[in-house]
């Protein structure tokens, strides 16, 4: 296939805000301690003083929570808030099954993959029969910044390179190397001589006649930028629906030709599964799956345990075998008996409930009402997504499609207000992401949809 | 202070053996599964295709355990082993008191910490209250790599500088960054550019009059070399008990002008507690404290849950702030309410079981008990330590002093068969390693120290 051209951007598109830490998006502003009720006021000077300054909570008026149960999180005077934004409980808050099942193997046994215990093999066994056979090799570890990590470590020596390419808004983790590679995290510092970034797959602001070609053009392009300073290329990691960039879903399959040029220039596919895996895109339990492809390293995290802290690298044999040869790892907390527990309760619930299948379902529901309240209102310049992934666009001007950031900020506020919980994305925090637990029902979805539609009402 | 001249090594000791990776310690050979028991075999196949080829088992004859209690593991046929090893159910496998907080709580509400709920900021205060004052912030993560790693990014911020100074056989975890600082990871790779080793406080192979001072005019050198070659000094990163080098305690104190030189030269001291942290050295809660020092980064992990996966950074507020304002850190599991209530159950039990006062006695009691050993071995050259955290260093010549790394491992081999785990450390891997949960008393020594005459015995 011959790549299409790289397209321009829109000609009457404004020039893009300096792009925004990924960290700023919708956070509390310390500024505003004082006018807090006292109860939180104390909570946030005890924070302040135990965490530092650096610490960022969420909201105009931070959240307190002290119970959760399914959909919901309750605060200590009888709030609830329906939870639309959390994707770590994503088979329930405090789900039953998945309680049970690590409190009994708390009680058991909980240590480490240098000895035998079976049940992490068991779970290995489940887990990479979800995926192709082509990845049939796992590591635990113990969070998706550590997966990223060691997943950027084995492709490094798979492939003999050391440069990677990312898109312009990704988030891959919080260690140094997993910094390295997350533009969105890098503020106003340069990206470090290995990285190349791409913009996001964005039909929206740059329509494009074949969004995959375009894609693959620009990785190939960044590949050559690398390539032309030294820098050996290692892969494309991406992550399989563009949270941090703003949710790019659509249309399933794109991502395959730039999967191709990357192989084709000697890089591994770095499939970051933390966000739309487990089910959460409704379409399929893997993002990659969506999109047709065979990872060569795939990276797991968030909702992998529902809240326990586990991670993994799924890995074709091959790659695992060179890294190993010249490398150890072992990792203290991974994959053991608790987080196998956990993980295996985690698959039980997702199977037993049918949850991908209410992701899609819901997802599909809550699309076409949040596309309806789009037609009616011209600040929604576009709702994307894919099962219970979904991004709304706001927008200062449907024509130029210029982005409004500061309504999306007080959308998500007056939100809160009306105890519903959802956050921002996009490298100009302009986008509503909507990423709930995935036993969120069609009623929840009503309430989101009807909730939204009187928080802009209230902006006029 | 003048610093003392670096002594030369003992003029008669041999050239050192090439120095093994850490993970090759004590491990599995896959080319016996053969000759394991059908059970054990059956487990080591089905971990061999879901893990490959690279993931290191213990033993010889490797150990299933299904069951955990206090300091002993449990096997599926009756076996009870005596756990001599593992600091990570640092309180004692499975402790009810830690089970029911963590239990509890993963029923009630588990998030993260952009909301606010009280328990983060009740154990931040009575963690950070065993800690000198000055060190008066905590960031949590999820393991001693994550706060390594993080650790590493804060020290340089707060020096501008890029270069760290460790020991030759330091092990600080399993990130590209804390790998970088790992000496005893690398195998056969050259440290990289912004690395220098010094060699491990070792009186006993290189005797000195004051150690301290030695050991400061070794960093102090390992800072010039890295000068020399452009690298400004971040900062000395350093377990207080140097475990994976072959665990050095003695004498308190001697680290305090390694740490002044490090300061003198513009870095950080980076105190790595991941070992010798919450109690284990018997004589303070930290490693550091026992040295008389104030650092300015603490480094957490193993210990802190009990086996929930959990880690830290406290840090003194300068350069957390300095940090801060240009760069983010949010960690998803991080500080959540589940690890809270495992590190205040943890909190807990140390205290109200006394453990820290009951590693100084047991440790006593064993360390007089090996050394009694000793004194009738001439195979045991030195024995060592602090609190539950010893060393016991093997030798072919009582003269030379050179290491026996083969008694070693058939020892730490006898020893299991005899119902006894321990491990080895060290860059030759001649030295057993002794570490067991904190509850472990005077009796589990006794059996331990017996078990061992009776495997030296064997070896006649």
């Amino acid at each position: 296939m011959t790549p299409e051209p790289v397209q321009p951007a829109l000609a009457d598109a404004p020039a893009a805000a300096p792009a925004k830490n990924i960290l700023d998006l919708n956070a509390f502003d310390p500024a505003r301690a004082a006018g807090l009720e006292p109860a939180a006021a104390a909570l946030v000077a005890r924070r302040r003083r135990a965490f530092g300054p650096t610490s960022v909570l969420f909201y105009e008026e931070p959240v307190t929570v002290v119970r959760g149960e399914g959909v919901f999180l309750h605060g200590p005077n009888g709030e609830r808030y329906l939870d639309a934004y959390n994707n770590v409980p994503s088979v329930g808050h405090c789900h039953d099954h998945v309680v049970a099942a690590v409190s009994r193997q708390l009680a058991t046994l909980n240590t480490h993959t240098r000895y035998l215990y079976d049940n992490v093999y068991e779970y290995s066994e489940r887990l990479l029969a979800t995926m192709p056979a082509e990845v049939a090799n796992i590591v635990f570890t113990c969070t998706g910044s550590e997966s990223t990590d060691l997943a950027l470590r084995i492709a490094e020596s798979a492939s003999g390179g050391t440069g990677f390419v990312v898109t312009e808004g990704a988030y891959h983790g919080n260690t140094a190397a997993a910094t390295a590679i997350s533009p969105s995290s890098l503020s106003d510092r340069p990206k470090p001589v290995h990285v190349e970034a791409v913009p996001a797959p964005d039909v929206y602001h740059r329509p494009a006649a074949d969004l995959g070609a375009r894609f693959a053009a620009e990785v190939t392009a960044a590949i050559a930028r690398l390539e032309a300073r030294g820098v050996k290329f290692a892969g494309l990691v991406v992550d399989g629906i563009f949270s941090s960039d703003g949710i790019y879903a659509e249309p399933a399959g794109f991502l395959a030709p730039a999967v191709a040029a990357a192989r084709a220039a000697g890089g591994l596919y770095v499939a970051d599964e933390v966000q739309p895996g487990f089910g959460r895109t409704g379409e399929a339990m893997w993002g990659f799956a969506r999109h047709g492809l065979v990872p060569d390293l795939v990276v797991m995290g968030k909702p992998m345990g529902n809240g326990f802290p586990m991670g993994g690298v799924a890995a074709r044999p091959e790659w695992l075998e060179r890294f190993g040869a010249r490398n150890g790892y072992f990792n203290t907390f991974g994959g053991n008996p608790v987080a196998a527990a956990a993980g295996l309760a985690v698959l039980d619930v997702i199977e037993g409930e049918a949850l991908q299948a209410n992701a899609l379902a819901t997802g599909r529901h809550l699309l076409a009402a949040l596309r309806d309240l789009s037609g009616r209102d011209p600040r929604i310049g576009d709702v994307r997504g894919a099962g219970l992934y979904l991004g709304v666009e706001l927008v200062a001007d449907p024509e130029t499609r210029a982005p409004d950031p500061a309504l999306a900020t007080r959308l998500i506020n007056g939100l809160r207000r009306r105890g519903i919980l959802i956050g921002a994305a996009g490298l100009s925090g302009n986008i509503l992401k909507i990423r709930p637990p995935l036993c969120f029902g069609a009623e929840h979805a009503d309430t989101l949809v009807a909730a939204l539609g009187e928080a802009l009402a209230e902006e006029g």
